[in-house]
This record gives C-alpha cells, sequence and structure tokens, in this order.
C-alpha cells in the first residue's frame, strides 16, 4: 500500500477556526484528516503543508483539450464566421500526433492551475486518453460525434471501440463517454442510433445542448421542440447526460433535467466571449440539478483556468439577478470540485474528506492577495489566483511539486505546440 | 542622466509580425524602441527580455488601497447590510499606520500584478502617499469628502492641504484630486463647497456617481435629477472629473460625459459582485469618452488584479450585447492602458512608444497558456494570468525584478497587515 501525509496543513472548509491539520492518504484515498498525526505513516511520503490551502481538486466539466493548438488564433469574430473561416479549415489539417500533444499542453495547463480532473470531446482521443494516462490526470472522455458528414456511422463505431479499450482503465482515472456534438449537426435517426449504441455497451453521454439564442430558433424551427425537450423525446436524457452550456434552456427544460437527474457544464467565459449568453445557473442550482463549471475549449476562451470560471460563474449571477446573496463563495466552491465531479460521472470525488478520491491541491497563501486571512474560502473562490496552485496530488499520487509538473516536459510539450500550430494555421 | 535598456524583447502592440526589439530609457521617458541597439547605452542598466513580452503597465482607475485589510472580511451580502453592520464599524477602528500597511499591501499587490499606476480615494491620504513615494508606483490620490458629518468641511481643509503637499511630487509620480464621495453621503452645499475649494486650488475631481440604480431612483426622488446630470448642474464636471462606477448612466448623461470630457473608471467585477449591474461601456466607447478599469477597493473585489477586470471587461459587453465583435482584445487592453493613464489625469502614460513616460512591464511567456503564439495581443487578454508579470517598470526604475518586488518588505507587510486586520474586525 503506497502511503503520502500531509503535515501542518490549512483546510479550506474548515471554517472561521483553521487549526493546522494532517491528511493521511492510502493508495488513491483519503484515509485520514485531524489535528493528530495519524499512526501508520512513519514510512509514508511526506509533503510539508506550512502556510498551504488544501481543497479538493477543481473539476473543469468541458473542454476540447487538444484545441490549446488554436488558442488566440482568431478572437473577436461571430461564431459562424469563426468557424467556417478559421477554425474548421485549421482543424482539417490536424493529425493524431497533434492531438496528442495539444492534449499534453492543455493538461499541462490545467494540473498548473489546480485542475485535477477534466471531461472532453473530441476527436483522435486514443491520443487524448494516452495524454491523460501519462500525466496522471482523471478524465472523463467522449469522441465527438457529427453526423452531418459520409462517416457519421464509422464515428459512432470509433465511439463504442474507444469505450472498450479505455473505459475505467488507469486505475479508473479514465471514464469514456460518447459525444453527439449538437442538434444542429446530429440528424434526428443519426441520434437515435447513438442512444441505441450507448445502451448496447452502458456509456453515458456528453452533448452541447441550447448554447446558442439561434441554436434554440432553429431547433423549434425545424423540430418543433427547444433542444433539450427534443433530446429528451430522443431519449438522451434517458442514458445518464452531461449538458454542455444550457445557456437558453426554459423553465419546462430545468425541470425536464431535474426530473431525468441531468447534469450541467456551465462555460461562463466562452457563453460571455462568443456572445451566446449567460446561463440561469441559480435557477439549475436551486431545482438541485448539478452544475459543473468548464472552460469549453482554449481557441474560445483562451485558457483554461477553472479558479476564473469559478470567480465568474458566482460574479454573473449576483450581477445579472441584482442579488448579491446567491452563488455564494461556498456554493462556486462546490460546481468548480464537488459538483463538477458528479457531472462528468465520477462518485466519490470532489470532497477533501475521509473516504473520497485523493485529488488534492494545495495553494500558496504566502501572496498579498491572501492577506489579512479574513476567510480562507473567500479568499480563494473571490482573491486566489490559479498560479498560486503549488502542489497537486490526483489518484493519491504526487503530479506537481512545488509548482513542478513531474510526468510531463514542459520544453518538449511547448517546441512541440508552438510548431503544429503554426502549421495548422497555415493550411 | 540614467540609462536602462531592455534586449532582445517583444513587444505587444507589433502585430503578428514579432521582432527582438532593443527598449531604451533614458530618465524617466522611452527614448528608443527598435530592432538595432541604440548607441550611447554601453555603460546603462540591462534588463534581459527573452522569451518575454514588453507592454506599458496597466493602470488601476478607481481603487481604495488600504481597505485590503477588510478583504474578505465580508462577503455575498448587501450592499447597505455589508457597509452599517460590518465595514463601517471595522472603518470606525481605523488609525493612520493602518492605511500606510495596507496601502503597501494594496501597491505591493499591484505591482506584482502588472499595475503601474492607480487612483485612490480613501481617508489618511498622507499615509497612502508615503507608500506610493517609498514603493515607486504612479497614483492619482484623493481625500475621501463625506459631507454629512459633523467635519465634514474640515476634511474639504484638509484635502487642499494635502493637495498642497502632495500634488506633482515624487518627481511627478503622485497628483492629487478631491474626492468628494457620492451624491448620497455629500448634500447639495457640500458639493457647492468642494467645487469652489477645486477651482480655488486648481484640483480635479474623483467621485463615485450612477453607481446603483437605488442611487438614482433617490437621487431623482431628491433632486429631481439622475445623478451625472445633477453633477453637471453643480459644475462638477466642469472641474475636470473621473467618474466611478457610471453603472446607470442614461443616454442623456452620456452626451454631457462626452461634451465635458468626463472619464469613466469602470469596475467590471466590483458592480457585479456587489449586484450594481454592468456599465453601459460600448456605449461610452462609441463616444468617446475615456474608460479606464478599476478594481475599486479589494472588500468588494476581493483582489486588485487588473488584468482580470480588462478582460472581464471584454467578456461582459460580448456576453450581454450579443455581439462579439464589440471591445474586442486590443480596445479591453487600450481601456486597461492609455485609457486608463488619461482617466486618472497623466499625459504622455500608458503606451509602450518613444516619448511617453516609461512604465512597463514585461510578462513571462514560458507559461502553457502563453503557446502556441498565434496573437501576442489576444494571448494577453485573453489567457495570461497576472502572475506572469515579470518585471516592473515605473518612471524609468526598476521596481520589480524577475517576481522580486525591490523597494518593499513583503514579510513585514504581510505580518502588519494580518494583525491590524484582525484587530479591526475585533471591534
Amino acid at each position: 500500500m503506497s502511503k503520502l501525509l500531509i503535515t501542518n496543513v490549512e483546510i479550506v472548509t474548515d471554517g472561521p477556526n483553521y487549526e493546522k491539520k494532517f491528511i493521511g492518504i492510502e493508495n488513491n484515498k483519503i484515509a485520514y484528516i485531524g489535528t493528530e498525526k495519524p499512526a501508520g505513516y512513519d514510512a509514508a511520503e511526506i509533503i510539508d503543508g506550512t502556510d498551504k490551502l488544501a481543497t479538493a481538486g477543481m473539476v473543469n466539466s468541458h473542454t476540447h483539450a487538444a484545441m490549446t493548438l488554436l488558442r488566440s488564433y482568431a478572437d473577436d469574430m461571430n461564431l459562424m464566421d469563426w468557424l467556417q473561416k478559421k477554425i474548421w479549415p485549421a482543424e482539417a489539417g490536424l493529425v493524431a500526433e497533434d492531438c496528442y500533444w495539444g492534449s499534453e499542453l492543455a493538461i499541462l495547463e490545467m494540473i498548473k492551475s489546480g485542475t485535477t480532473a477534466f471531461a472532453d470531446m473530441y476527436f483522435c482521443m486514443d491520443q487524448t486518453a494516452m495524454a491523460v494516462e501519462k500525466s496522471g490526470i482523471r478524465a472523463s472522455l467522449a469522441r465527438g460525434l457529427v453526423g452531418v458528414t459520409p462517416d457519421g456511422d464509422a464515428k459512432i463505431e470509433e465511439n463504442a471501440e474507444f469505450y472498450k479499450t479505455w473505459h475505467k482503465k488507469a486505475n479508473g482515472r479514465i471514464q469514456v463517454m460518447m459525444g453527439p456534438h449538437a442538434p444542429y449537426t446530429c440528424p434526428t435517426e443519426y441520434l437515435k442510433k447513438v442512444v441505441a449504441k450507448s445502451e448496447e455497451i452502458g456509456a453515458e453521454l456528453h452533448m452541447h445542448l441550447s448554447e446558442t439564442e439561434f441554436e434554440v430558433k432553429e431547433c423549434i424551427k425545424e423540430k418543433g421542440k427547444t433542444p433539450i425537450a427534443y433530446a429528451n423525446d430522443l431519449g438522451i436524457l434517458d442514458r445518464g447526460l452531461l449538458i454542455a452550456h444550457a445557456v437558453w434552456a426554459t423553465d419546462e427544460e430545468l425541470e425536464i433535467m431535474a426530473f431525468k437527474k441531468a447534469r450541467v457544464a456551465h462555460n461562463p467565459q466562452s457563453n460571455l466571449k462568443l456572445a451566446s449568453g449567460i446561463a440561469p445557473v441559480a435557477k439549475m442550482l436551486a431545482k438541485g440539478i448539478p452544475v459543473g463549471l468548464g472552460t469549453d475549449g482554449a481557441s474560445s476562451n483562451n485558457n483554461l483556468d477553472l479558479l476564473e470560471e469559478c470567480r465568474l460563474a458566482a460574479m454573473l449571477q449576483k450581477g445579472t439577478t441584482y442579488d448579491p446573496l446567491v452563488v455564494p463563495a461556498s456554493e462556486a466552491w462546490d460546481m468548480a470540485t464537488y459538483q463538477g465531479a458528479k457531472a462528468i460521472g465520477f462518485d466519490n470525488l470532489g470532497k477533501l474528506e475521509e473516504g473520497y478520491l485523493a485529488d488534492i491541491v494545495l495553494y500558496d497563501m504566502n501572496k498579498p492577495h491572501w492577506y489579512p486571512r479574513h476567510d480562507r474560502l473567500s479568499l480563494l473562490v473571490y482573491a486566489a489566483n490559479s498560479a498560486d496552485a503549488d502542489t497537486v496530488i490526483i489518484d493519491g499520487k504526487v503530479v506537481m511539486a512545488n509548482g513542478s509538473v513531474l510526468n510531463m516536459d514542459e520544453e518538449k510539450i511547448y517546441a512541440e505546440c508552438e510548431t503544429r500550430g503554426k502549421r495548422l494555421i497555415a493550411n
């Protein structure tokens, strides 16, 4: 059994009465949290937590990791111009190795900013899975399925094969979903095939729904229904569904989502940047719908900084409902961690409590914005910087120590991504 | 003459065709920018700019520096509850030395996050001026003037005295304004006295106006006018005015502001967090009104990270106007730098061009979120982290080198602020 002991650390959920604590980790679980040094850890690996704040790692519940290669290539554009004139032509040149290095860059950025798990939907997903396995991060991966191209059916088979190869692999760090892209890229008959295949293999689904007002209007025009209601009619919500966006979800759709236990990935910054709007998160939370937070891809964000999304999610709901009491710091942090874990399909994850999976981040509080320390949770959500993430533990293993990522070659990643990114946009 | 030479650096405004450049600084001005090493710099202090991006420093156009002492003391509350039950009782215990250390903490945080100038309104401003002088930062300082207390007139005299003592001091790094707090704390007769005194001494004004809908409604009820129109009738806009907030500015008020050359400090995060709303920034910019960006005080933000405000300002305008083309990266950065400098009353500041004051920040691009480097300006505004600020030059002098602030004692500041902050909330 591998053992890890964190000493002298403060725990974010302890409230105003902070005491130095010990956290004992056995294999991939949190085995002990308390003020006394636990027995049986004399031979354990020790991490000094002095002046550090321990929290559960954040969960990025919606991204497209390999799109880091197109970061800041095209901004300040209309969505369809951006896709048709910039993103799709560049993506046409993507080869499998690009996806590997783009995923490594994304994972490096996530670990360095305190994210310990993510949900992804893209292509060449074997490459992303390999990068996940190597780096030590946790992920829920889906092959993006677009039904309007000739190889639509082949993609469904590819997703099923990907499920068989990778689901619950890497000590359970990897889960696989199926990824029907969106109502406007997947015809009704195609979505029925996806649902049937997901039933056959037992996979959950991850799908973009109700991202823009345009999508909603088109869906009503073509299918006679709003997107989430339409998806529900096709049985998509019965499969266990992670909905990316849900910006324009109606009250009726929120009822359906709560009843069918759908989960949401809220991407506040991407939704603002692409001028999609602001999702009714306060309403979702009031209905008990699990809402995780996501960055979306780095080409529409343009970073994978989930702490930024956590702060923004809280601020936006306060500012647009004119109620400063909605989404307090505790609820924002719960979305960034526990609700995100539920959203992407991991149980037993996202809390710093005994028995939970040991995905832990230690933040270095020796920075001006952490003083004075009136309330650590408020400091974390409203004042901290993601660069304060100092030490990251995932599945009981240290993957970053004092800012240095252990299983990844930073210089090589930068060089590969710079070259590959430049090649893609030259197409 | 003091000389400083930055070598091998990239310039953010250079567009896609990046070349390594030299920046020559003579005394407090940018004397040279070019691809060839300039003559006459053989004896100069040298800064290696390899893998760094050079920009003008950011300007925080509205804050209350010493309020760092109340950072994260009270959050997720209604504005009046927050002020009456938490902030005002705590502020009642403030002594001059608290303001000094709170200002040092604020300045430390600003320099470390790439801010080179700020506008402040608070009390015990001599203490803030001393911290500005010592640290090397640039500031426009105003004594906050509240007319509903018995010592209102004495405060006007104090502000005038402060002007005489500090205006244009510290090699011109310090400017002084007068700081009438707001229409709801300054009766009409009191504001007339402030205007008269500011005319007498030649000071410009810095005032909170049109922050909340409640303020606007009360102003209409009591004075028969919206706040900015009311202030204009009193001659306040004729004195040279920095308006903090202007969230609820009407179209008519925007016309007045443009005509009277008023400047705005837009505080997007504070306005969201306190549920005040979202200022019509796109409209202001379209009318040519200079819009700087501000953090507001750290007790309502809860940090002084202007890069976060810059990104948020761009995102909010796109997301709430449903137009992804408004406030592109270039305009957001202009607000964070040049327009902010104009807003707080400094000419010749906020651009990285020959002849401008030498307030320069070098960002370390050796981080995952800076790859690949398709567009440096877009990376800075949409992807960078304020902790990437590596080297900071203000008024031609290095104040931070490789992340280390030179004229400030970090450990001492943290210890003082922790003790003083705890004392204040025990009141």
